[in-house]
């Protein structure tokens, strides 16, 4: 086979706050030959998510990635060679393929995925991928939402907040979506039709909560954590629910988090707080996919892009999911589709 | 009618800390005439739990007690006098009786009960009322152990902890017990069957969690939130279960509580936290007591009690439950049994 050179981010250090450019180093280097059953896979978009601050920072739902591999991601390619008839040359793939040009392996935790007539191949790392599963479990799985409950959503503009807040519309639920800026506070009532939209860098999220929650809170679905789990605490109905998704607030704090202060509200109002991964889901996927997508081809879930282009990039791309910046799925495009 | 003199408590200030005696202000006064459809109860045994100290503070899952109202308390009674057929003369009842000697309602919250052939009447402050109802559903309907699973409870000498941990050891469990001092731990070990506990007034609990659940927290039962919640959340395994009882370390605290650091492992082990309040179970209360009084019949769920003598002295004793003085069920006997 041609020689290929792979070109790859590797980990160089556990981040402290934000990533930095210095916690990955750049390499370039040949493919080694591939050996009986391997695939070698083209990476062309790689997906970038909070949890990736997750991975790199400490054993958690999965081991930390260790301090010179491959930094770990999730990302959408196609085969460019192959030893393992599971997996012919052509075939789309989504697995962790890593921050890198290539990979190389065994089939092993590779999915087939099928371009899908007038839709993007993207829509595999959004309402397709661990995104739509995310919110779609997290959300009915997890959250179990009631028409005319209230469902408030943070991070309401980012891939998996944007996403349940629709399902809770389509699910006959008041949406109330906490998001940073008035552009995506505008863009989730506007484009998402969301009830209302909470600006938590210029509202007080507590008052905020009072005035579009009249009646309380059924279900807070948390991607933060921190303060703004503390006022939805405040606010939340008995037996309300809280998926806890996320938190993001604290991946990157650099002193110990304190834990919610309402905790103690647990009790009185007999509040179910529930954890949950994705990865857990997988199984179950065919349960949400169809749906999932006949959503979308109905125009009910919309979402966003925001495609950062060259692999080159991924170092300063994914800082942006802790500083705010981006909006809609955040995505680098490693390679061109074929 | 003959003339009652009440004797009665009212409460005079919201607590800070601790109670203190000038907290309530003892009252010597007639009993009005019964008036249609009214019953007057003699109280007999007067119920004292952590949960006084939520309802003389603030409001919660019930209001607080207003200041100048009667403290209120769950109490075990005898009619005495009655215009209501529904409890005639000599009945036993049980209900929010009142930190009081004399209660006088239309019947309304009053739950008729049977004497034993062979248990006191006590049995209803204990196994077979709020205490007892508390610990089994609690365990079995929200905290869902299963055989062969490590269950930890906190306050385990206490009057709900030593019921859950038998429970769980008649589930299956390995049942490790939190509790303050030698002399509670012996006894639960000892005379309860737990299989292991931890002082946590001599030994660090984290320490001692992981030698005694070599194979991590399955069910974790919290009547005390703070510092022990938090080691006990680091332990929790994947899919674990914390049943929110209660937080009675945090009850007295002077300063707001800044709640369990350890919250984010709620995501990364797909914890599920519920909180869960008795009054709720009472309708389904046939589910359990009679289970309840067959355990207690066969000698598998142990008890002991902690009786005052007279009502005079329910603000002291009341104390006794923040200051890890007391063992088993706290009551004060008002007066004596017919």
């Amino acid at each position: 086979m041609a020689e290929y050179i792979n070109r790859l981010w590797r980990l160089a250090a556990r981040p402290v706050g934000n990533f930095k450019d210095t916690d990955f180093t750049w390499h370039e280097e040949p493919v080694p030959a591939l050996t009986a059953g391997q695939v070698l896979v083209r990476n062309i978009y790689l997906s970038l998510d909070p949890t990736n601050r997750i991975w790199a920072a400490q054993d958690s739902y999965l081991p930390a990635v260790r301090l010179g591999d491959v930094m770990r991601g999730v990302a959408i390619g196609v085969v460019e060679a192959s030893h393992n008839e599971a997996f012919p040359v052509g075939t789309f793939v989504q697995g962790l393929l890593g921050w890198q040009l290539y990979h190389v392996g065994d089939g092993q935790g590779l999915t087939p995925i099928q371009t899908i007539p007038g839709q993007p191949l993207l829509l595999y790392h959004g309402v397709l991928g661990a995104i739509g599963l995310t919110a779609y479990f997290g959300l009915l799985d997890v959250g179990r939402p009631k028409a005319g409950e209230t469902l408030v959503v943070s991070a309401a503009a980012g891939a998996v907040g944007s996403l349940v807040g629709q399902i809770g519309k389509i699910q006959g639920c008041r949406v109330v979506g906490i998001a940073g800026g008035p552009e995506k506070c505008r863009w989730i009532v506007d484009a998402l039709g969301f009830d209302a939209a909470i600006d938590y860098k210029h509202e007080d999220v507590g008052l905020a909560l009072a005035r579009h929650c009249p009646t309380g809170i059924d279900v807070y679905f948390d991607n933060v954590g921190g303060a703004i789990l503390d006022a939805a605490l405040a606010r939340m109905n008995n037996f309300g629910r809280v998926v806890a998704c996320g938190a993001i607030s604290q991946y990157t704090a650099e002193r110990p988090p304190t834990g919610p202060a309402n905790f103690l509200l647990v009790v009185s109002k007999r509040l179910r707080i529930e954890g949950f991964i994705v990865l857990d889901y997988l199984p179950r996927a065919q349960e949400a996919l169809p749906q999932l997508l006949r959503w979308v081809t109905e125009g009910r879930l919309k979402y966003r892009l925001d495609v950062i282009e060259g692999l080159e990039h991924a170092p300063q791309a994914v800082r942006k999911l802790f500083d705010g910046s981006n909006l809609g799925k955040l995505v680098v495009k490693v390679s061109e589709e074929p």
